[in-house]
Parts: C-alpha cells; sequence; structure tokens
C-alpha cells in the first residue's frame, strides 16, 4: 500500500485553479497519482480531489497548511487534507439484523475498508457473537421511549471516548436526534431500504408491494435532521417479480443493502465523497 | 406466426381449478403452447394465462364462449379470450417529442408489435411527417385551456370512428380527463419520465437532478383518474453522475422511455398482462 | 414454513400432459401452491415444476411413486419428487479465498438455504475458524499434485459417510477428476469468475484487464468432466472503468462471485433447477 | 453549444505534466470546462482529456501548434486536438437490418450526434428509403464473392471523395479487408453482437442460445484486421430466460445494439475516446 496524501477542495470556479494547485505539488515534486475535478456551473463552484505519493513529496506534512494557506485563500477554498497513513475510526450502530454488519466486518477483515473499528454499539444483545468472532468490543446501549436522550448521552461519550470519525447506521433502527445528526454532520452514513425519495419512512418494502413497482431499491446516505432525506451517496437496484412476496423482498433486499452500503462506506473511507448544497460528488 | 388462442383468467383461488382448465381443452384437443399462472395468497386470487395453437383445435371459436361457461361460472372466473389473428387497434397520441413515437412506429413496421395503428393523434403538426412516412394517419386536435373537453371529445369520436382497442400516449403532454380516464380503463398506457412513485408530477428530471439521486427511470402504466398512480406495468432505471446535466438526463432519459413503453406496449399486445387492484401481473 | 411437495418432470411434449397431472393432483385433493411449465419446441421437450401443500392431500406420501407410475409411464416421464420436509445435504469445498464461505454459512444461518451442512471440506487450514463459528465440522484433506487420487478418495469417503446430496465449490482452487464430475453428476455447482464462456480457465481477472472488456462477470454452473463448460445456472455482471487494476476487479469480483453463486445454490435447493442437454431452465 | 477545444493526450507519466499543460491553458486565459486524466503504472502511461472554453481564449487557434509544442515535445506527447466547430463526418455502412441506422439517423436528426453525416453506403437498396427521409445521400455498392476488391476500391473513393472522418458499421454484414481496416486505423466502429470476446465471428446469438447462457450482449469496439478483436468502446448486456427463442433472443438484442453502437458513437464523435494498446480509456 502506498503511503498518499489525498486533497478535497470547493471552491468557487475561477481561473488558474487547476494551474495553481498543480504548480503546488509539482514545486514539492509530488507524483500525481489520481486526480479528478468537477465543475457545477450552476452553482458556480469547482470541486477537487487529488491524491499524490508522499515518498518522495518534498514538504514536510507538518508543514502543509501553513505552505497551501495562501493558495486556499485566494481563491476562497474550502479544503480538506486526508492521509492514508491515517485509518479513520469508524463505529457501526446496529440492532437486531445483522446482515450489514456480518458484510462491513468481513470486508474490513479483508483489506476492503481502510478504517479502523474500535467498537460497535447496539441497543440489543444479538450481534456480540460476531462482533468477538472478529474482537471488535461491544457496547450495549438500550433504547427505549423514556431515555432517548441518556441513551444519546452514553452513546456519544463512548464515541468520543474512542475518537470515532464516521458512524456507519447498519439497519440500526432508531432515529437519531437532531442534536446528534447536527454534530456528526456528514459523519453518519445510513442505509435506507428503499429508492429514496421514493418509500421515505417505515416499512419499504411493504409499500413497495403495494404499489407493484417493477424494482426495488437501496440508498444510503448521510443522515441529516431530516429523516430520510440526506444526501445520497449510492443507490442501486433489482428487480422483482410478481411471484415474490413481502418477505421474499425483505431477503432479496438485504444484498442490495449489504452491497450499496459498503460502497458507500468505502467511498467515504476513501475520500472519494464530496458534500455540496444537498448532493454528493463520488469521484470515481 | 401460428395461429393460437389466449385465455387470461382470474377468480377466487380453489382446488380444481387447473384440471378444469387443462381438461375442458384436452377434450378439444388443444396442444398447449405456453401456460403461466400465479397465485396471490394475500388476496386470495388465482390469476393464469394459457395460450394453446388453433391447428388441430376441435372447438369452433363461435362456440367458445358457451362451451365455457360453465366452467368459469362454477369458478367465479372472470375471463378474457384473444386470438392471435386479431390484432388489437391502437392509436398513439403524441405532442412534440418524437423519439418514443419514433421507436413504437419502427418496432410495429418491424413486427414486434402485433397490432394495426389506425391512426396518430397529436396537439402539434411537428410529427406529421414521420406518421406519413409509416403511411399512418395523423389528426391534429388543438388542445387549449378552454377547449378541453371539446378536444377531447373530437378525439374520442376519432377513437370510436377507427375502431380503438389501446391508446398510447407516447410522452403525450395532456393530461387525460377522468371521464376519458375512466371510459378507457386499463386501455391507455402513458410513460412516465421517472421511477414512480418517486417523482410523480411534472419536471421529474429536474427534480432528480436537484435531489442527488445516483440512479434516473422510467415507468410505463395504465392511465387511472389519479396522476401518476395506475397500475405500474413496467420500469427501468440507468445510472448517472454527478457531471450529467438536467439536459444530460433528459438525453439519457429518452433511451429509458423508449424501451420502458415499448415493453409495456408489446406485452400488452401479446395478452401478458393482468390487472388486478392496484398492480399487474405480467407473464413471460 | 408449509409442508411442500414438489414434482420436477421432463418428457417428450404430447397433449393431455398438464390435464393428467392436474388430475392426478386434483384426485387427492392437493391445493397446489405453484406451477410452472415449458416447452422446448426444438427439443420437442416439456418441462415442469409443480408444488403443493401436503396439508390435507389425500394420498400417503409412502405410496406417491406406486400411484404416479402409470401417469409417468405413459407419458414416458423422467421425474423427480422432492418433499420440503426432507433437507439436503450439502457440502461446501473452499481453499482460501473465505468470501463465498461466509457468504453461504451466514445466507444458511439466516435461513435463506434450505439445506443441511454436515461438513466443509478444504485443502488449507484457513477457513477452519469461520467453519467453527457456525459449527461445522472443517476437514482438511491435502491435496498435491502426488495425492489427487488418494485425496478424492478420502474426499468421497466423507461424502458418503455423511450422505451428502449436493456439493458447492465456494473458490475451491483444485480440478474435480472425470470420475468425481461423473459420479456426482448435476450435483457439484462451481462458481467461474467470468461471464462464461468468455475468460474459460485460469486467471479470468486479469484476461479481461488485458482484453479490455467494459464489464466482468461471473458464472455457476455444475461441474463436469469438462472444465467451465457444464449447465450454467445464473450468470451476472458488473461494470468496471478504465481505473480499475487486476485488485480492484478482483475486489469487485467477489461480490459478483458471492451472489451468483448463491443463488444458484438457493435455486438448486429449492428444487427449481431442471438440467437438459447441455442447459438448465430455472423455474422462478 | 459553447464554442469549445479538446486536448486529448497521451504519453510517458512523468512529474509536472499537469502542471505544463494547465499553465499553458491559463497563460491564455482558458476557462477549463472538463479535465480528466488516467494514469495507467503498468505501461507508465498519463492519458488525459481537457476541455476549454474558446470564448476568451487569448491564443488564435491557428497558432496552437506552435505554442504547444514545447510542452509536447518536452514530455514526449502523442495530441489531438478538436474543436467543436469542426463537426466530424460520418460514413454509416449498412446492409439489410435497418435498426441501428434507423436509431443513429434519429439521435443525429434529435441533435445527440455532434456530426455530418455525408453518405450511407450499403450492399442493398433496402434502407434507401429511411436514408431519404432523413435527406442523406444512399450509395449502393454490390459486394460479392468476386468483386470484392472493386466494391472495397468504390466505398473508399466515395469516404475520400466525402472526407469521411468516421465510418461506422451499422450491422454491415461484410467483412473490411486488412488493407481497409489499416488505412482508417481507429476510424471504424462496428456493433457485434455478444459479448465479446465470447462468442466471436458468425450468429452469436445462435450460439448463447446452444450454451444456454442467461445474459446475452453487445459490443462496439473499433475495427482492426483481427476479426472482432479490436479495442472494446462499450459493451452492456441484458437478461434472456429460457422462454426466449433465437428469434426472441434477435429482436431483444436489436435493443442492445442500437444503444451500445450509439453509446460507442457519441463518445467517439466528443472526443471521449482514447486508444492505447489493445484497449480504450472512455472519459467521462
Amino acid at each position: 500500500m502506498k503511503n498518499t496524501a489525498t486533497l478535497l477542495i470547493s471552491c468557487p470556479d475561477r481561473k488558474g485553479l487547476v494551474a495553481a494547485i498543480a504548480n503546488f505539488l509539482y514545486t514539492y515534486n509530488a507524483n500525481i497519482l489520481h486526480a479528478d475535478q468537477h465543475q457545477d456551473d450552476d452553482a458556480d463552484l469547482f470541486l477537487m480531489r487529488i491524491e499524490w505519493d508522499l515518498d518522495g513529496f518534498a514538504l514536510d506534512m507538518g508543514a502543509f497548511e501553513a505552505a497551501f494557506a495562501p493558495i486556499a485563500e485566494r481563491f476562497g477554498m474550502a479544503w480538506k487534507l486526508k492521509r492514508s497513513a491515517h485509518k479513520p475510526r469508524m463505529a457501526i450502530f446496529v440492532s437486531k439484523y445483522d446482515h450489514c454488519l456480518v458484510d462491513l466486518l468481513h470486508r474490513w477483515h479483508t483489506g476492503e475498508l481502510a478504517c479502523e473499528i474500535p467498537l460497535i454499539i447496539s441497543n440489543h444483545e444479538d450481534c456480540r457473537r460476531i462482533a468477538e468472532f472478529y474482537g471488535i468490543p461491544f457496547h450495549v446501549v438500550a433504547v427505549g421511549k423514556d431515555n432517548k436522550a441518556e441513551a444519546e448521552a452514553a452513546q456519544r461519550a463512548l464515541l468520543v471516548e474512542h475518537g470515532v470519525d464516521l458512524i456507519v447506521l447498519a439497519r440500526y433502527m432508531q432515529v437519531l436526534s437532531e442534536s446528534f445528526s447536527t454534530a456528526y454532520r456528514h459523519k453518519v452514513i445510513n442505509i435506507h431500504h428503499s429508492f429514496l425519495p421514493a418509500f421515505e419512512g417505515a416499512k419499504p418494502y411493504h409499500r413497495a408491494h403495494a404499489r407493484g413497482v417493477k424494482l426495488i431499491g437501496a440508498t444510503s446516505h448521510y443522515v441529516t435532521e431530516v429523516l430520510d432525506d440526506g444526501p445520497i451517496i449510492e443507490q442501486d437496484v433489482t428487480r422483482i417479480s410478481h411471484r415474490e412476496t413481502v418477505e421474499d423482498l425483505v431477503q432479496k433486499g438485504r444484498d442490495l443493502e449489504r452491497i450499496v452500503l459498503s460502497r458507500a462506506v468505502r467511498w467515504h473511507l476513501d475520500h472519494r465523497v464530496l458534500v455540496y448544497g444537498h448532493k454528493t460528488v463520488v469521484f470515481d
């Protein structure tokens, strides 16, 4: 695995942007591995992802911010620097359905997900065994009608304690509070079992079956304070037939949920996702 | 092309149904070409499509109804008999966008669509030339705010005059009245340029772009008195990227619309579609 | 779960077939749950799958064969009777790659796969832990250049001892001998990591990358004595881009392999697959 | 429509490449609209597509080559400059099947294909009427066993006379000679009705049916002197069922062929395709 840095930039679209960034990197002898950019003309916005090899890069990374600041200021950039050597710390929230959890853990074990998983948080005991199989601490925080605030406080204490950068809701069946969503803005990824914006809210497979759609879908998105409305990272669909019952849809949907969620998580961890407005750009 | 008959049946699910139908056909020496059935347990409903060769069939088709009536009554069947020798008469409604019309006419010319097309009705002159290329009468019925009722009366007179069995709205940009929809219940197929029920109503590509979905879709459905709510016959989707503008989606969507509409029309013409409740069964 | 019987039939296509079968079942008061049939005109072949509820079925299943024999003889049927109460016994062969194994075991645990798994056989120790997690005996049979015959003898002794009905090669990296393939004809399901017949044999992802294809695929098929040539049960593909290296294809392909193999296994276990000639019919 | 220039570059991958190109364009005040690049590490190759607005660009395009030459030489670039104001001139070759031709002409008419179509060449009269509908000269050059060389000479004379930049074989049923393929290297796009490299050569739908594959495909590629072996531009597949006959596959395949071919042609015309070695990069 290469030791790389990735720069994610968004700013007003101006001439000379690419030249300025490329010159800066060339000055320090960067070997660019990937570069991708996008201009949104309607929003007058320039978005860029650029990744380079740190081997042979002549700027000490501790000095990067100071060196890059003049360019960033000149163009009014919002920017983030990500280093492959720093593995994000990801918490998984789960309830009783374990298929997304099992899938994420196996991918992590296989090396597909470039992160650490310091803990799993659940409102039920059911998934403890699989967490232990992969050697990951499993915390049960019971959530009921009357203790939502306390439960979230306990969850957030755990997240802070473990230095968590990203939360994945792997079919976690509780709605996060507005305060929680705001505190972890664009840092909570959820999987919804429909092709949003169709069938927002509860029981989407039942409603898809009742409506007689010919495809079912799944959507992974960042959580915002509005339910099932955050910026979409990935979606996919699969064909169904009249022969399939709601239970069949649930079963078939598990494959969609697993794949759509894992793609979104991987892209986030690979620093490929830029949120702007209500939308995402996923650089490939 | 074989000379066949197709029976479409729906009735309460009872034992002995298949035996009764199969015995009836065997009695008259039918060579069954295709048979497919579906039980909807929730609705206690049995749905069947059975097609047989009329070569060697020992019952005169003029006598079919009388011969089959006892079975139909015994099981409380709703049934329709379709003969391949009788080509349905299909009218196409179109406005200015011609891509679906061009596609349907070429498929019809190629033999994919087993129908006659006695006329095309439009609220604009634009598509006259392509209609004439295929030798199909083209009628312009102008539709404005103030003459909707008169325009529909004129359209319906044309439909009656030409003995039309099926109407295809090939991106026809006017909403049919409730009276029209009711009169041609399950006989009007529309193409909507979204993955229904997402983005019902106007400008779905604009709204898909604004919402940041990762796939766009198209849906063909029977028209009912509620806009974009009728039984869905077919849907499909295609992936889009952040690079694509609304105009790109419109262009890409044309391929979806063409294909989804043409499938729905072909299946209807092949007597593969059974409507029940708010849904369809498409026998393959 | 209902207690059902499923009849799989293939025979020359003759008139009266459906009536005979339907009458037979109706005589014994069968409640038919699913029925599907297919006629292959070129091969003059009739293929049928019919499943009925054993609750209320008036024929003792011990007497089924004797009762059905006259019909089977009259039409020259090859037929198999499967009962949902009898769970097939499935062995999984695996080497070092564990993704298909993990997927199959999780699906089995979730109830998606209606079978028992009395043992897993491997030529390596690597997957023992995951087998033990699900409580399934794990047998290592080392396979080298010089002991292929002995290794297969040991494997086959295990299969016989455990009454195995179906063998799934979950990325098992050894080729079975002709004798083995013949002994378990249409009872060994393999997953090949290409869209067969493209890229038969070794290293298909490397060859797909070198050829510059725009989609990669996976194929599950019954094993025959000719490598990668048996009847195909299921295939699927996924889009790739020029940005993806061979390693990326390998990673992306794992999702395809898992899903394609699990579908094939589930359909086989649900008695939906009929082999005829070089092909399969998968009744849905 | 904007007045733009597009630069397509391939060269050994060296540091400073992006900076050099970006600086060059910035010097002349270019407003970059799209930029995409790809590094192939195995081949040590850098590939780039960059498009900018000519409005406000301060370099006269007649002087571009001289101005850019030092950079091109320094990095050993192969490069092409394409201007949106220059519409490529595309000839279509067709035989009797007209579905791809009809599709291309309608897309061209709608503005999807940024080209001129000075002529259509066929070995049959059948498609003359559709050519005339769109007002495009239609030339019949009969091709038989004994006049292949003369026929190609006549075709090539027509291509030269009409200044043709691109040839599209829209289900043209003759194989071009090695000499023809070489003369129009990477300038002839063919559509093959299979998922190459499966079913190279004749009658792919028949062979797909016989092999029992579960998906059929289509492939558009540049023609080389080896049949069905040129660099692939685009592929797609569609699912088939055991119910479908060879004739059904042919019909279903027409939709695949139309869409896959039209994508390849559009991408070529939009200067999105770079060939390297045996492969293409399609910049999106």
